[in-house]
């Protein structure tokens, strides 16, 4: 058995590179990483690697982890700037016994000294998103809608499993915030006994119910990822309501040894992607219904619309 | 009911100030800030705030965190230099909606711009123990005996219970390294309706179980904190035997709803602090048997030594 989950349609592509590396006997290290990095190099998303979103002073910061859920390594890089493949710097800090997290202007020289690819990450279409949003300025500062950290878990054939996120975070963060991406049990965690889970929404409501090592921890006692992701989600969606009055975004995957999976939303419109055995990467939409959230694959039409809407031209209006 | 834990002999004194402010029906968020704050600006401490030991480039990088365990709201710093008293910095934090965790430069920024005191964290005595520590070439690098984080567990008249951390890290440790401290849910974690916890050690170990989390939910489920504290350090002690072949230091204490406390440490040498109504702050010291810890105040002559030694003359000897 092996098996990948990920958050968001834009995993897909990433997903059928790891899909050839676990079907020919990969490492689930490999496949996950490779995996990121599509997602990262691709310059049209907006929310990850290249081409993600700016902080308030036009500087894109970018964090991502890693996880090894056989010896539960973990690497992870927050804020840093102008690297190609934060993902690889952050696998790369995994095999490190201490100074495994690393942030900053600290990550930029790790890295550099590592002799990872320096690459500046504004892309003219984030830039152009920047500009605008500076000219709505009487608008409140606040997440753009979806916030969309890509993270992904992964099973290899050898029974290892992965985990593994990667971010420019929120449009117009503050220099130097991180989000709940980097931080272990609220982006990500993973036990190859048990499986993995990774989150993806307002990360600052994510990491109160340290919402990823939750829900492995509900597998732990047996509960099929499903529902694990299902009460994860809802509780903690009800708790913030209780004690805050509102709750961010909450979404996440999750995977089990066994390659069963399961995600949970509490928000409209959150896609992901599975590839197992049997079945090349699909995408599938989640709708919430109560307390319990069931999905269907993507309707070409929707592939179609999502991918000419993030790719389709984006020029500074002769007015801005 | 009210009451206070801490990790470390140091956080004596801070705990006698915190018990001032409880017991006149002082509020948990201010009682901990004061606390950690006299750790923070007494010079004789290795670990934390000003004294604290540098990283590898001879800079004291700081991180701290504080949770409010009423709204869950968070703020936390990381590999923060030059601010006199990170946990302020966390605190004004926490009251943010995002941009909650702010690391390195950013921090610096957000932290001026608020009007936090800015001062050279670095000591003569830090610097002293530096220019040793680089002599010491050959040997390799490691945390330095007791990495002593302080990390607190508060719980006031109203029910309100707060946790917070502060530490200046691994000496030696590599620019922009986080531990565990500003992470929730390894560092520190706190729930008003359950409890809260805080963790002391190698970080890098800690945060791989979620230690505070962990035991905050064996609380939920209604263990008493010395049991959960126990049940949480070894059983991750035991896991990463069994996973990596070794276990870093791991140092833990929590307090619940009703003011009962519990400890558990894999390791000789570990104090603690607790106040209550009916105590003034006492020091005790806690020794492990099998799986199990028992404490006991510390003689006066522990305590006389433990002070001595910190504030013995330090001087570069003539061939320094």
């Amino acid at each position: 058995m092996w098996g990948m989950i990920a958050t968001w349609r834009m995993a897909k592509e990433g997903l059928e590179i790891a899909q050839d590396i676990l079907s020919h006997h990969g490492d689930a290290g490999d496949a996950i990483e490779k995996a990121i990095q599509a997602v990262e190099d691709f310059p049209y998303y907006k929310s990850v690697g290249y081409g993600g979103l700016p902080n308030e002073e036009m500087e894109v910061e970018l964090d991502a982890a890693y996880m090894d859920g056989n010896t539960l390594s973990v690497g992870a890089i927050g804020a840093i700037k102008d690297f190609a493949n934060p993902i690889s710097i952050a696998r790369r800090l995994s095999h490190e016994k201490v100074n495994c997290i690393l942030v900053g202007e600290g990550a930029e020289k790790f890295a550099h000294k590592e002799g990872f690819e320096r690459k500046n990450m504004l892309t003219d279409r984030a830039r152009i998103h920047y500009r605008r949003r500076i000219k709505e300025s009487s608008q409140q500062l606040k997440p753009y809608t979806g916030h969309d950290t890509v993270g992904m878990v992964c099973l290899d054939e050898t029974g290892k499993m992965t985990a593994a996120t990667s971010t420019s975070g929120l449009f117009m963060k503050k220099k130097g915030r991180i989000g709940d991406s980097p931080i272990i049990g609220s982006g990500f965690y993973v036990d190859s006994d048990i499986g993995g889970a990774s989150a993806t929404g307002l990360g600052e409501d994510l990491m109160k119910g340290c919402i990823s090592y939750e829900i492995v921890q509900l597998m732990a006692k047996g509960m099929h990822p499903q529902q694990a992701c299902e009460k994860a989600v809802f509780d903690l969606e009800e708790k913030l309501k209780q004690r805050r009055g509102e709750a961010g975004d909450l979404s996440v995957v999750a995977m089990n040894h066994r390659g069963e999976f399961g995600v949970a939303t509490n928000i409209d419109g959150f896609s992901f992607v599975v590839c197992l055995p049997q079945q090349s990467p699909i995408v599938y939409l989640v709708e919430r219904q109560g307390n319990q959230c069931v999905y269907a694959p993507a309707s070409q039409q929707w592939m179609d619309e999502y991918m000419h809407t993030r790719m389709a031209p984006l020029t500074e209006s002769e007015d801005e």
